[in-house]
C-alpha cells in the first residue's frame, strides 16, 4: 500500500535530505521514527534531495505500508517522534505506481533574500544589506525562463548528463522587508538555484550585465557563472504531482 | 550626550537581558561592543529585563556617550559587531533627563501559540495542540485591564512591594496559523505575562472558569495562578516614551 506522506522542515540543523554515513539527515530521521513506530523496516523515497542547511515548506516522500498499518494516527505519531523542525503535514493513499521523484511534475524554490540585518530570520534568509538593482535581476531572470541546457548552474560533480530543464516561473519579489526569489521548473540540477541567485546578484550589484547574463547560461560552464549564495536562503516551497496518482 | 538605541534580539541562545556572570546575556554584549567601538567603558541602561529565551522586536536602552563619539555610522558598526541574532535599529539623540526605564510610559508584549507543528517556529513560539475556548479565554483576560494589584502573577523571588499594574489591553487574536495574545501595561512585574498566559490556557482548556480567573486575581496569591507558559512564546514587541525627550 503506498502513501505520500508532505512533509516540512527547518534544514537548519541537518546534513540535508539524503541519508549519508557520519552526519543527521532528514530523511535518516524519518525512516527512522517510521520504522520504530510500524516495527519494521520502512525505507521511503523523495521527490528529491535538499543540501545542507536548505529548508523546506512542502516537500513529498512516499512508503510502502504494510497492508496492516494503522493510518489514522500515524501522523500524529510521527510528529511526536520526530524533533520540532520536521513535520509531518499530511498522509495519503496514492496509486501503486505513484513515484515521489519520477512522478513529480514540477518543483518550486524559493530564495530569501533580507537586506536589514533581521534577529529573528538568522538562519532563514541570507543577510544581503548591498542595494540591489532589483528591476534588471528580473529582466535577467526572465531569460531563464523556457526549455534550455543549465549546464551553467549545475554542480560540477554529479552523475547526471543531460542538464535540460524547463523553467516555467523565475522572478523577484520584494515582499515587506524580504527580496525572495521564485522559480518554478519541471526538475533541477545539483546547486542550481543557489548558483542562479548567486549570478542574478552579480547582476543586481551591476557587476553583470543582463547580456552577460545571457552568455553565462549559453556557456554551459559553471565557472562562468558567479558563486552559491548561502544555503539558508533556500527553500523548497511546493512539488506539484498529477491529480491521477490520488485516487 | 545621552541617546536612546532601539533594539530587537532573538533571546533562544541568550541568558535573558541582563548582565550576570558566567552566562551570557544581551546587555553584556551590547556594552562589550559600544566599549570596543568607541575605546571606553558604555554602561547602558535597558527599557526593563526579558528572562532567558524571551525575544524581543522592539526594545530601547540608552547609554551616555562621550561628546566626540562617531554617531553616524554607530549603528552599522554595532550590527557589524554583534552576532545576527541582535540588531540595533536606531539610535536616538534624547534629552539628558531621558531614562530608558523611568521614562518609559508603557510595554507591549505578545504570547504567541502556535497549534499545527511548525518547524519554522521552534524557538519563537509555544505549540500548544489542545483545542482552546479563545471566547472564554477572551472574556477572562477583559478581567485584567485597569489598574489592580498583580502579585497573582509575580514572581515570588522579587525586591518590588508595589504590584499594581495598569493594564490597558489584553486580548487573544488569531493570526493565521498562530494564536496571539497582546498585553500592554505601564509596567509588568517578573514572571507576570508567562504567568497571565498560563493561567489563560487553564480557562481555555475548561480547567478555569471565568470566575475562578477573577478570583486568582483577587487572590494575590502567586500559588493559586497556572504555571508560567514557556519562555519561546514570549515577544516585548514595543516600548512607548513621550514625545518631548526627542529634541
Amino acid at each position: 500500500m503506498r502513501y505520500f506522506f508532505e512533509v516540512a522542515y527547518n534544514g537548519t540543523n541537518y546534513h540535508g535530505w539524503q541519508i549519508q554515513q557520519n552526519a543527521t539527515t532528514i530523511q535518516q530521521l524519518i525512516e527512522e521514527a517510521l520504522s520504530v513506530i510500524l516495527r519494521t523496516k520502512i525505507p521511503i523515497m523523495g521527490s528529491g534531495r535538499t543540501d545542507t542547511g536548505v529548508h523546506c515548506s512542502q516537500q513529498y516522500f512516499h512508503a510502502d505500508l504494510p497492508e496492516n498499518a494503522a493510518i489514522s494516527n500515524l501522523r500524529y505519531k510521527l510528529n511526536s517522534f520526530l524533533p520540532p523542525d520536521i513535520s509531518i503535514n499530511s498522509i495519503c493513499k496514492v496509486t501503486d505506481d505513484a513515484h515521489a521523484r519520477f512522478t513529480a511534475l514540477s518543483r518550486s524554490y524559493e530564495y530569501r533574500i533580507t537586506q536589514c540585518k533581521d534577529p529573528f530570520l538568522q538562519n532563514m534568509s541570507y543577510f544581503y544589506p548591498k542595494s540591489l538593482d532589483i528591476t534588471t535581476m528580473n529582466e535577467a531572470a526572465s531569460l531563464l525562463v523556457g526549455k534550455q541546457d543549465f549546464e551553467s548552474f549545475s554542480k560540477v560533480k554529479t552523475d547526471v548528463n543531460n542538464f535540460v530543464c524547463d523553467i516555467t516561473e523565475a522572478q523577484w519579489v520584494e515582499k515587506g522587508d524580504l527580496l525572495i526569489f521564485h522559480i518554478t521548473a519541471n526538475r533541477f540540477l545539483r546547486g542550481m538555484v543557489r548558483a542562479i541567485v548567486g549570478t542574478l546578484l552579480m547582476v543586481g550589484k551591476g557587476k553583470l550585465r543582463k547580456e552577460d547574463f545571457k552568455k553565462i547560461i549559453e556557456s554551459k560552464d559553471r565557472k562562468e557563472a558567479g558563486a552559491a549564495a548561502p544555503a539558508a536562503g533556500l527553500f523548497l516551497t511546493a512539488v506539484k504531482y498529477p491529480r491521477e496518482i490520488f485516487p
